[in-house]
């Protein structure tokens, strides 16, 4: 089976299009920068999904759904957030179609023009604070936990695959609470929940971190964010968590009764993950062989190859492997296509970045093992069939906990601390990866250092690493180092 | 606590609106005929997409997601199908907006107005079919069975909450086949798929049945569908699944290779459901106390309220019960408010549709008993301690009995056969509910009848009543009787 998959070293931005297709996660569609996310595509955002539920539910989260449309007015009336989110966005001026006089099929019926223009959800803050108005009176409705699992539009020039499209299908959680700093508190908390969920189940290491004032979310005061770093040594945002103060409150009037019968306006914060991470996790892991997924996202977990092809006794040991593998919580194909012949499907569920597969043939029944291929590092064992489930399963965290610890090597490997200017440069121009540095805190600077290296603040990191000294490119003074990249 | 609801034989239509409203399933929203889901009308979604999404990958379906645009040339490629779609729905023309020259908050940008309108899908036959033609070559890439779980917006005149909404959310199985068989066998298998949720799992008895071609599916050759019957007597289309033939295949010109090798354009269905069943659950099975859920379907299924109020032998008691009936998978409340007094919260938990309530005091304690209340029936017992969890779990089936029972009895008390047309135009009248007549089997008639009574042809259906007769309006030969009413 040739996989048509372009090498890392060849062409990494062709390598990501590459799985993308192959591996059958997504199509382009017929509508403009919005991709079709196929079954296997759809299948790991499905098992993220999942997790991230019960994450949130765990900490008090209640899901709710808001309209995809918002009126063109309310997006005016947080001054900051207009600037960020009222540009590039798709417009529904009318409600109607009709047929063409002129026999060509139907156009826009012009009596059917709406008073007010509505927006198609770029991020809904502003139509979830007008909402929250009517369900906050007094101290007693708060706090108020509330996420949505949506489909959002931001208009983007250049697309691509789950990294930048039109359409992408997210969570955003936004909570109301009676105090700043109940609010910092849930906001530094979904912090850490995007971040466990990055660690334990992408196994894709992150920086935890705060953006820069430039690099915040639109009408945020403190925006948190994790940062990975790609195999081309770019880095990613992964998933941010903002502190909005009292920004969407006063925006949107919502004040509450407070305990001595004071009005005051309430605090919010927002969160979201998207899509996007399905992205993340192809150009975390996988190889110039295909996709590779760690075993707790994964839609399948085994294959069962016969070898050559099914019979009578190999089926009866492959189900009752397979039996007792599902038994344990895992997802099981026992292989059995008489199209195709062992190498195909090996390189096929190679490709699909299934973790563990298991040939089985009649050879091995007679010396009562099982050949176990791990995806990660593509090592092959024969293993003895009593134990074969046992091994299995533990090879399973296995394999999580080397992915994981492969991500951070990399990320080791590719994370540089400068101390000059042209070392800062050279450095981003020739190595990549993540870039410590001094940096003398203004939005100038970071502007300047963006314009001549393309390199943006990724984060300042919430790390021990509190040591002052200069800044890289004024020698002004710097409290602490803060991570540059260029990024996705 | 006053509840705040008017009674149904006051004001039928008002009781609906007052339980939206009081038990906190939904809101107005500002955009018009859009609803915003409260987090306990939405935990019914969510438990009712659990069970459904089971059902659809137990019968082999995947899910997948494709753009919520449609380039509006799409939807005049199948001729039957604009008909039904295009009409009233929302219009992207533009992807920008600007500040206002004027300095009156933001504008359209004339300057970005779309070569060509999107629409923002009605159902997505047409832009998935586009896409099936990329995936489909030959019989082995057959079947496809994919679901796909969206919001979709149509743009209603009438609007009321889950039961008729511009946006709602669904899911939208489209399957394609290599032969007009096998699409048969799949439509109908979801049909029944959809049967068995409803009665299962909502204990919502429903008539199957095929629609006349007058109320079938735009692009259809074939509708079915499940209805059923509200308290007010009144009719409800709660799913459908659509045998389309090759009429979307032919518009987007899908073919594949057959086995010996010769094009033949491909065979599909399509199938749907969709937060309207929230509507359909709350009007078979609610009362003049609020919200009735069965247990299958229910976010909360115990509450239990200390009286007067927590103390530590109280704790200690329900705590365990608690922990008993989570471990027996149930979701239970202990409701601890200090703020609140028992009655308020029994009647909170009444309005909320929390199928059982348990009432635990110190001489309760005393006597080794505890206080259990049905919602459906509103009876209380008093139940030993030692036995109270296993009697709650046992309860749970009880209810969920009941609960269809009662409907079917409701039903079956509310469905007529008549012979005459004058007995027909009395019992719609006057009576309402299902009424079982002959019909000549054209459309003619049928929208004649439609325009004298209102009442509409919910279904052929398809039980075992195939005796022929005349048709109650024009005395015509009639093959069986079908199944009037006025409807949703």
């Amino acid at each position: 089976m040739s996989k048509g998959i372009v090498s890392r070293s060849d062409n990494y931005s062709q390598w990501y299009n590459d799985i993308v297709k192959k591996a059958g996660l997504a199509d382009h569609s017929a509508v403009r920068g919005c991709m079709v996310i196929k079954p296997h595509g759809f299948a790991i955002w499905e098992n993220m999904k999942v997790q991230l539920d019960r994450m949130f539910k765990e900490t008090g989260h209640v899901n709710a759904y808001f309209p995809l449309f918002i009126p063109k007015s309310f997006l005016s009336k947080e001054a900051e957030h207009v600037e960020g989110f009222a540009k590039e966005c798709a417009v529904v001026t009318h409600h109607r179609l009709m047929n063409d006089p002129a026999g060509n099929g139907v156009v826009v019926d012009p009596s059917a023009k709406l008073e007010e223009e509505l927006i198609v959800r770029p991020t809904s803050e502003t139509i979830i604070w007008n909402t929250y108005k009517d369900w906050i009176q007094s101290y007693r409705d708060l706090p108020i936990l509330v996420n949505q699992w949506a489909n959002v539009v931001r208009w983007e020039m250049r697309t691509r695959p789950f990294l930048r499209t039109a359409e992408f299908l997210w969570q955003e959680g936004h909570t109301a609470h009676a105090t700043k700093e109940e609010a910092i508190e849930e906001a530094e908390k979904m912090h850490e929940v995007y971040t466990r969920f990055a660690e334990d189940y992408m196994a894709m290491p992150v920086i935890k971190g705060v953006k820069s004032e430039h690099e915040r979310f639109a009408g945020a005061l403190e925006t948190y964010t994790i940062e990975a770093l790609m195999q081309d040594k770019k880095a990613l945002q992964a998933g941010t968590s903002h502190f909005l103060g009292q920004n969407f409150a006063r925006a949107f009037n919502v004040t509450f009764l407070n305990e001595n019968n004071q009005d005051e306006l309430v605090w919010a914060t927002s969160w979201g993950v998207s899509t996007r991470l399905v992205g993340a996790l192809i150009m975390t892991h996988s190889d110039d062989q295909g996709l590779v997924i760690p075993p707790k996202l994964a839609p399948i977990h085994v294959a069962i190859v016969p070898i050559p092809k099914p019979a009578a006794e190999i089926d009866e040991v492959a189900l009752k492997i397979k039996a007792q593998l599902e038994g344990k919580g895992f997802s099981v194909v026992y292989d059995t296509d008489l199209k195709k012949r062992p190498g195909f499907k090996f390189a096929e569920h190679e490709l699909k970045g299934v973790p563990v597969r298991l040939a089985i043939g009649k050879r091995d029944l007679e010396n009562r093992q099982v050949e176990v291929a791990r995806r990660d590092s593509q090592e092959k064992k024969q293993i003895p069939l009593d134990g074969v489930v046992t091994y299995v399963a533990e090879l399973m965290d296995e394999i999580q906990n080397n992915l994981f610890k492969r991500a951070l090597k990399f990320r080791a490997d590719n994370t540089h601390t400068v101390h000059s200017w042209d070392v800062f440069k050279e450095t981003i121009e020739t190595k990549g990866g993540f870039v410590k540095a001094h940096w003398d805190g203004t939005t100038e600077t970071e502007l300047r250092i963006k314009d001549e290296t393309k390199a943006t603040i990724r984060c300042v990191p919430l790390d021990d690493d509190t040591e002052s000294g200069l800044c890289v490119y004024t020698g002004r003074p710097s409290e602490r180092k803060v991570i540059f990249a260029k990024a996705y």
